[in-house]
């Protein structure tokens, strides 16, 4: 069962609140581009996040604004700016490390929000009804070319405005020989 | 069967000509420590790669001098150089891109070697017999734990003074949760 891949860059969700401190009072998000799934969407807006040190590295606000932020750095990423950075659920960011957010207007000291995110397939649920995956199972995909590459414990997330796809980080597509678009094929374990 | 795993970092190895030319006539690589090939030391030596941009990453110098310099990337820091470079068997530099690379003393334009090196696995000649492990082979290894990924395409590379030992890239060794040292298991296909 054949499967559509995309790595995502680094990037982050912003909640109302902190928005708001970054980029000023009743600031709105003002899209760039959507997004494969149609949830989400790419804003115009960029935001730096430091690290423990002086490093810095920027990051893309993905829309629409969400109750809590939530940064998703690739492994690489949190070794550049320093940062132990746990392989979470998207969403799940109990526990997790704060950093120090730069927009325009002001800095915000999030508390926790920065994860690296557990590889995982987004579909539909007329697409999980189709292809037997079901919300939070683990699969296997196995990528192909010189770089092929089986990833296990994929996350499958079904919701009704989901699109059949399986997102990496850039460490995972890089490592697959993948930069921004590939397939992949899903084996059921 | 296991096998212990190692992340490399970026480095590079040198010609005798191209040291001379970074670190001055007569120039003698320094070694730092020996690392778990008994072939190969880090050198106490640095030089910086320059890409296409005015974007610099430094390499630590592995020992010792080959015949061809060559230069090691993860795909994430060609990216970050903005250079095209290929995933290529180590020694294979023919038709690969060139960069400038900085030293102390002088710059050395190469005309071509860097790459970014197939992940493979070290075998000894006692080990090869041991294991069933060939030169040339390509055999699968499938890691454990949270960030489980099974790597396809793994070159098998037999010498007498190698040591068993499988070898990623650090976007590899991320993605699979490894960071600088592991272990997984051979699948033979």
């Amino acid at each position: 069962m054949e499967i559509p891949i995309e790595t995502s860059g680094r990037h982050t969700h912003l909640s109302q609140k902190d928005l708001e401190k970054l980029f000023g009072k009743g600031y709105k998000l003002r899209k760039m581009k959507n997004l494969y799934q149609p949830s989400d969407f790419a804003a115009k807006e960029t935001v730096d996040i430091q690290g423990e040190g002086t490093r810095v590295l920027t990051l893309r606000v993905i829309g629409p604004i969400r109750n809590k932020t939530q940064v998703e750095l690739s492994k690489t990423d949190a070794i550049f700016l320093g940062m132990a950075v746990p392989l979470k659920e998207s969403g799940d960011i109990n526990g997790t490390p704060g950093a120090v957010l730069i927009g325009p207007e002001n800095k915000v000291k999030i508390k926790e929000g920065v994860i690296n995110s557990q590889r995982h397939i987004h579909c539909s649920i007329k697409e999980a009804k189709r292809t037997g995956l079901k919300d939070r199972m683990l699969v296997s995909v196995q990528t192909e070319g010189p770089g092929s590459i089986t990833f296990h414990n994929v996350l499958v997330k079904v919701k009704e405005n989901y699109r059949l796809c399986m997102h990496l980080d850039t460490d995972e597509g890089n490592a697959a020989c993948i930069t921004r678009k590939g397939k992949g094929k899903i084996l059921l374990n």
